[in-house]
């Protein structure tokens, strides 16, 4: 039996429970805004974490997301070996309307 | 003669120039936002730097105010011995709009 690709599944935040400084400060960063940028332009659930075409390694593109979901920003799920995401598009706009509409217009 | 307190006139960067990652990074720390969160409640030119209650030596005052010039945020001029301050409020809701509103209301 294959070793899990994920030992653990991961934690989310729900936007909700999410403070502006910590909602800002993860999309203040290249990387992770081109992640939502992508996101947001993708269906959901259709994007494996090894598919978005950001200049970081494997360790650095896994604290980025750990950001984005204790943002609330995105959702992820294990499906077998590929762990897949979503944009937390509607949770979030609830909690921070314009935000998100902000940070993607610029894209 | 007394020696000026501030050396150089400070740099500004007008909000039309900001990028958004810099405009949600100067937002995105506690005390930059008491910062702003004051100022939007205080007269323009009205405070100087000194007369802010934040936690912080004057030092770290000096670059937390520097990064809010540079985000198009704030600008400051000095009255004699006193720099003061006013929200770049208009300017920056014209090229952020509903960024300021949204950490405004959560002060």
């Amino acid at each position: 039996m294959a070793a899990p690709r994920h030992r653990a599944a991961p934690d989310h935040t729900h936007p909700d429970d999410v403070a502006v400084e910590t909602a800002l400060a993860a999309l203040a960063d290249p990387v992770r805004l081109t992640l939502v940028r992508e996101l947001a332009s993708s269906d959901e659930w259709s994007r494996s974490c090894g598919s978005f075409d950001v200049p970081v390694g494997k360790a650095a593109l896994s604290h980025h997301f750990a950001v984005l979901r204790a943002a609330g920003l995105v959702e992820q799920r294990d499906e077998g070996p590929r762990r897949v995401n979503r944009l937390r598009r509607e949770e979030f706009d609830a909690r921070f309307p314009g935000l998100l509409a902000l940070v993607l217009r610029e894209g």
